[in-house]
């Protein structure tokens, strides 16, 4: 039986994703601060506030910027947990920290609803067109309700575990793909700086133990001084510190995520925080006074 | 029309190269310190010392294991170029220092002949199975003349640059190695420690932006504990003291690289010179107190 959907958060990624289940014909009960985008309004139903989308609504979907927007879409004044109850599910698809994911769980599950942390990664293109990556956390048949939903919005959808396994998930990919762009960025100005063409070094490295998908894309933006998002810098800080303060909590070392952390601020004290991630490889260039290729 | 070769230093590496050349039915003049071995023996020549091997082969392939050596090689006592002169080419594959590989081609030059830096990649098992990635520097011409011959040892074989390229893309690709390897141990470690089953996450991340050849098998290696090596830490060690080397004189910051080497130090420090390089995540385990899987 098709479920009545809600949707909380209607910016960049929340728009085109609520776009999707609308334009596969469910009902939709949407909220969002800034008010419902003229294209959804005239498809779905605009609600007064969060409270009323999960009253109305079996599944509600949230995708708010950081932790205190998910706490207070859920737990502030008219949040959801005013209209929880047996059968509700929670879908929170932001990307916030994994251990207060944990807490909200809870909370939510003691007033007899469920919750599923589904972060996703792709960007604005993959939310436009549908294609991305979901890392699921919370009970298997709960993932098995929502799944038609997420198949909706993205391709490569993973039930990773129980709650908070999707944030985690969510954290580790922004740790990789940190440190693999900070890799190529070493690489890349070592060999621009010996002399060598960094177009033809990245070519020969293709393919080999070196290779990945940011020497792929991300290693021909530094060439090639494309550094126009893309995804920006100052999201990936605050991917960055998730990893970071949820090492500091868990108890774990991060020497080259802290590392990269400093590489974003050094770009944002330098004007970019609004560059692609790629220009990290900025920060390495200040240091070296030389750069990869030219502007 | 074929050329005469020479091959010098025949141990885990050379010995299979030399042997794919005589398997293809050249003459292989042949000349190493701990003696040339039997099978080898058997189908080429053995020359008393390095300047021997030089005064008879048109081309001299030299795999050593590091800078002093292919130094000592070329110049020392009875080295190669006190039979070197017009005609014949000099090619290093040992991976040692791009900035003396480029003061080695200059000397050779001087004295009439050619010289192609040569590094390769792909470790025992690639020089066994003639799939060797190869990162060649030098001039056009003489590259054309040797490619038939690496065809014989490798399969990616690119030309990259003038003399120090190869080297230079050598150490490129292992700052990349190093540092995609301290990536996915950094994630898979703060997923562990949050509570994640890892191979789950793994499994969630492959396909996506953080997608590497060193997370699907490295980051298989940290789950599984599959330390035996693979790419020895000690090997990979003197690839990060090429690159942190190489980039002092260059005025290059590589602060990541130069906290992959400190990990791998730890590593050393633990007894595990000789584990697989995929082991740099227990230095983290170390710190955390907590292993990605159990042993």
């Amino acid at each position: 039986m098709a479920k009545t959907l809600g949707f909380i958060g209607l910016g960049t990624m929340g728009a085109p994703m609520a776009g999707h289940l609308l334009a596969a014909g469910h009902t939709v009960h949407m909220y969002t601060i800034e008010g419902v985008p003229a294209d959804l309004k005239a498809k779905g139903k605009v609600a007064a506030n969060a409270a009323e989308v999960a009253k109305n609504a079996d599944i509600i979907f949230i995708m708010v910027p950081d932790t205190p927007h998910v706490d207070a879409v859920l737990f502030g004044e008219n949040g959801v947990s005013g209209s929880l109850g047996k059968g509700k599910i929670v879908v929170d698809m932001s990307s916030i920290s994994p251990i207060e994911t944990k807490k909200f769980a809870e909370k939510v599950e003691k007033l007899g609803a469920r919750y599923l942390d589904a972060p996703v990664s792709g960007g604005e293109v993959g939310a436009k067109a549908a294609s991305l990556t979901i890392m699921v956390g919370g009970h298997a048949e709960d993932f098995a309700t929502v799944k038609p939903y997420f198949e909706l919005m993205g391709k490569n959808i993973t039930h990773v575990g129980g709650n908070g396994d999707g944030q985690t998930t969510k954290v580790a990919n922004q740790i990789i793909v940190a440190l693999n762009i900070e890799a190529v960025a070493e690489a890349l100005l070592f060999a621009s700086k010996a002399g060598a063409d960094p177009a033809k070094v990245r070519q020969a490295l293709m393919g080999g133990f070196a290779s990945s998908r940011i020497l792929e894309v991300h290693g021909e933006r530094m060439i090639k001084r494309t550094f126009d998002p893309g995804f920006r810098i100052e999201l990936h800080q605050k991917d960055l510190n998730l990893a970071l303060q949820g090492a500091k909590s868990l108890g774990v070392a991060l020497p080259n995520t802290a590392t990269a952390q400093e590489l974003f601020n050094a770009c944002a004290a330098n004007g970019g925080k609004a560059w692609d991630h790629s220009a990290m490889v900025r920060a390495l260039e200040l240091m070296a006074n030389h750069k990869v290729a030219k502007d």
